[in-house]
């Protein structure tokens, strides 16, 4: 096609263009994004955003030399197009193809492969450093969202940006989509920034309080005088971005081309911390996406039938909204549930959830460390807390789940969504550590269902601990239901099926792929005991027993990293048991391996960790284990279990 | 002795007094700090420096009934004196003894066991939800202090906070030290924040940056009227916490009792977030400790002689001065090396390093996870950046190692320090995780020294990779030096000593326990060898396959958790060889105990991981097996290693 954007090479070739030029390339790049979300799903309204904000950046500064830091990074679809890879973006989120995220592999243009919230002003400030230690001139961009910049990093990051005597800008993208425009900036700054209170409410609520206290005391007088001034005091966003040391522009239109070239043009060499505040509004251009932001943030794949927007639906319901079902089932019963998300209301659920028990839920923003500690501070005053964060984003908690839970065994529940393999989204947000990083906390529970009626049950049983523990589920379609669902128990893992050639250890959702396997094997006259684990701390040490005592083969299977994983801690078991473990083989993520973007389906096959990767680990241990034995006297362990020390 | 600290049993006891007798309780209180702390070491400016406002909160709450949450917590010792724990406060610290941190196991009045910085608020936030949600009408206060404000999850934490409708107190308990207390509260506030830039200087800046940048376009007057404004307004610190919804009183002297408690009893039962900014003297009615606040911060044990006051000193150099020594030396050769710290200058060796390399070091006070960004920036720069941090401190950027480092395989060196059983500091800054949490991460190189000049070889061999690395090493001093030290090689271990008899596989500062357990061994006959493992990833495949296929025992020994450690790393990497495992032992942390406070040797003993522990351990097994070999044919291993899947 003779568009705009098929010649744009490089950003270098935005140079030339006129302005009435750039504003069709900003329509063409628009319909690029919602054509390409449309056929592989992705990021869309946040993209389509940005389109102007994106080309501006590229046209002044020369990001060859220059820095440019994105936050999170679904929002870099645009600069991906600008930088030379429009005509492999069809691939988007593809296998092989171009990631959703930032990408160093993909292009210099990409310094950070990034997909979390809130680090982009810190990488920049170190890079900032870097640079001036090492004597070059480069100029820094960092680009941050409203809601990132609430995250204690993007803070901490402010904090430490102010403190340099050199250029150093930070664009908040600025799209909050609750605020009308109208409002004027006062009123919308306030809320953007999610501090929650608009000034009149607080200037209410001081005034009332004021007249309600007796006054006591000399010393008081003087103090209640500077509250007073305080209310006179105009409080305005801006100054909050100066007292961290930056200079404050904005808010500006974010798709007036125009205004933001010539802006950037003069302060681009500002030799101090600039915060440019750019409001833009997502879903811009798109009327289906600036109407629904929010379905359309990430949607699933949609086609556009007449002037209906017909988003792709999955065959069963996925692992979220089971567990919506399942809180809201369990609350209703019990008062003291409470659900918590970090900004995540849609992905784990809460979103379900809040339309029947909104009193129940509390959305923190995207602050998943505060959002764990005010979980261990609802628990710590008696109600039954459940934390509801993706695998990858518990991460960032990681002290808070350590300190504030596990010190004090509070029994908060984690419900980790997303773990493991996570398709589309790739690198950034697989969900691969989270039972390695959480196995080492003192009587911590993990847990992992293998369909609906076992999440059902894996939270009650969670319910009926005093210590902490962590159920995960994958971003996935929950199976076809198993038998019966027994109900837990702690640390017993549930036989499944059974087989006298080998054992399938499986963890959560790879017992159906254990099932599968086995069926398959049993067509070739392999007859292999399929067990549930349930538990990945504490381990089922009966089971572990009879599987590994026979001497016979036996595959253990997660969908997480062999390093410390389920396959490890039944490995560490077997240690302390004194069993043989060299019949003992793990399948898992490989440990040093970075699982791409692609089909999530397509991601267990390359780990061997579906239905076909199981059976051909099984097959080969037990055609093996008959050779040996048609080779050799039948085996035996003759070297025994260690006496026990200490 | 008849003082009033010996009468208070509970804060119920404070009631009766008059302001006189507070005067006089404070003064017995720092004597008893004083006393205490020179005994057995501990933190004390800054608990000398909390007397008064203690008081003033346990006069004025109840928290009985009402919560008091604590930020880090080191400053809770005169909270412990009035809360029934004065008789037993000549144990502090000490095994069995008082912890130096807040403790529920010791009193109903401590909600939290708490040691790592900015948490208080957000877990107070969910404390004043679960209360609201239970119909209970408990106060809360949260005490919080100027150099945890500044950390990601106290702001997090402010922003949930300012949504609150109920009472809310927290506590800004500012004791700056570099700030004369006569410069006023703006300049000193400013500072105090730590948000570097005076108004003075940021004013003058802008001012520069105005005359400077050409005039371009017609929308960019009126951001540079706006700009204008922004000079002239106020910028004064109370603003940034209204603008989060809190009420700002202070700053007040948090050494004038009588205006502390008026004060306290006017707000108490405001009914919305308060912020009190109290600002107190740290070391306060102490000479020595007002004079030098950072060296009595967390002191050794001390002696009052004369009028001079002398600390304990250890007998060789610490392996944080020798890490200091150890960059100061490379960094003289090689101008890109870097290093950073998160608010431990002096714990990390930092300080030592800036006496005469400042412009290599940078402190980036209680912000781990931008202190990680920042040396993630700087790498993508070029730069070399070493981040020095506690392994317990790390946790808190577990995230940012993830995303920022790992995923882009920058070459950042993490020097882990405290890392294993830090001795006095006891559950709460213990650092036996970080094997576990840093294993998982692709390409992620694991070392530990086992003495200076090792620590001095793993840091020039972590300088020539390409990739991640950390090493860790423990709160001790460096040992002996062993024989001259052979430069590392990646993922290859180091044979200090031989014998037939059993392998010891040690990981770090184990080796030299290894090596007196072997010396003592030798005495009775036993002949074992000791391995340096050096790496704990990767492993070195042909020393583990030589220890482990001779069928003798092996027992490897870590400071660190058995879950997902050093141990099972070699258990994981065992398996893969096929080789059998049932002949090792794995001595570190038992996976589900705390390990309080107390001396360091005595908390190693308790592990069994010092030269005691192993010896008993390799003693045990090599005579189990003599005994096995005199009983039956000699052992061999008929279960062969699995055949290669995949």
């Amino acid at each position: 096609m003779n568009t705009i954007l098929s010649r744009i090479r490089s950003p270098l070739d935005l140079r030339p263009l006129s302005l009435e030029q750039l504003h069709q390339l900003a329509a063409e790049i628009r319909q690029r994004c919602i054509d390409v979300v449309g056929r592989n799903g992705g990021h869309l309204a946040s993209n389509l955003g940005v389109a102007e904000l994106t080309l501006a950046l590229h046209r002044v500064f020369d990001f060859r030399t220059d820095r440019l830091l994105w936050d999170v990074g679904h929002q870099a679809y645009v600069h991906k197009l600008l930088t030379g890879r429009n005509e492999r973006f069809d691939t988007l989120r593809c296998a092989g193809g171009i990631s959703g995220f930032p990408s160093r592999h993909e292009s210099e243009y990409d310094l950070f492969d990034v997909g979390h919230a809130g680090t982009s002003i810190a990488t920049a400030v170190g890079m900032a450093r870097g640079d001036e230690a090492l004597g070059r001139d480069a100029r820094v961009v960092a680009l941050i969202g409203d809601a990132s910049i609430v995250n204690g990093v993007a803070f901490e990051g402010l904090n430490q940006a102010g403190t340099l005597k050199r250029q150093f800008l930070v664009v908040l993208n600025d799209n909050s989509m609750g605020i009308a425009r109208t409002q004027g900036a006062f009123a919308s700054n306030l809320a953007k920034f999610r501090m929650s209170h608009l000034y009149e409410e607080v200037k209410h609520q001081v005034k009332a309080a004021l007249e309600s206290v007796p006054v006591v005391g000399q010393g008081v007088l003087g103090m209640l005088d500077h509250l007073k001034e305080g209310i006179k005091a105009t409080v305005s966003p801006h100054q909050i971005f100066e007292q961290m040391g930056f200079q404050y522009m904005g808010p500006v239109d974010g798709h007036d081309l125009k205004h933001l070239i010539e802006l950037l043009e003069l302060i681009k060499d500002v030799k101090h911390p600039i915060l440019l505040h750019v409001h833009t509004e997502k879903g811009r251009g798109c009327d289906f996406a600036s109407d629904d932001p929010c379905a359309f943030h990430s949607p699933s794949k949609f086609k556009i039938e007449g002037d209906q927007v017909v988003l792709q639906k999955t065959e069963r319901k996925s692992w979220t909204t089971a567990f919506a079902d399942a809180f809201a089932r369990l609350a209703a019963d019990d008062p003291r549930l409470f659900v918590l998300t970090a900004a995540m209301p849609d992905g784990t659920g809460v979103a379900k959830v809040r339309k029947t028990l909104a009193e129940r839920c509390l959305d923190c923003g995207i602050a998943e460390s505060c959002t764990v500690d005010i979980a261990a501070g609802m628990a710590r005053s008696g109600l039954r807390p459940i934390a509801a964060i993706y695998s990858t984003f518990l991460q960032r908690a990681f002290d808070q789940v350590f300190q504030e839970v596990v010190l004090q065994q509070l029994p908060v529940i984690f419900c980790i969504d997303r773990a493991g393999l996570v398709g589309g989204d790739g690198a950034v947000h697989h969900g691969y550590l989270d039972i390695t990083y959480l196995r080492g906390f003192q009587n911590m529970v993990l847990l992992a269902p293998a369909d609906e009626a076992e999440l059902n049950e894996a939270l009650r049983f969670a319910l009926t601990l005093e210590t902490p523990s962590a159920i995960r589920y994958p971003r996935d379609q929950v199976p076809v239901p198993y038998d019966a669902c027994p109900p837990f128990e702690l640390g017993r893992a549930r036989v499944m099926r059974d087989g006298p050639d080998a054992t399938i250890l499986a963890y959560g959702t790879q017992v159906g792929f254990a099932l599968e396997a086995a069926a398959a094997l049993a067509d070739e006259d392999i007859y292999a005991r399929v067990v549930n684990a349930r538990f990945a701390k504490p381990l089922d040490e009966a089971m572990i027993t009879a599987a590994l005592a026979g001497g016979r083969p036996v595959v253990t299977v997660e969908d997480h990293s062999l390093a410390g994983g389920f396959g490890a801690a039944v490995l560490e078991k077997a240690n302390e048991l004194g069993l043989a473990t060299q019949q003992l083989l793990r399948l898992g993520l490989a440990e040093n391996t970075f699982y791409k973007h692609g089909a999530r389906g397509g991601q267990l096959a390359e780990a061997g960790i579906d239905a076909a990767g199981i059976a051909a680990a099984v097959r080969r241990l037990v055609l093996a284990s008959r050779a040996s034995v048609l080779l050799s006297p039948p085996a035996s362990t003759t070297i025994g279990p260690l006496p026990q020390v200490i």
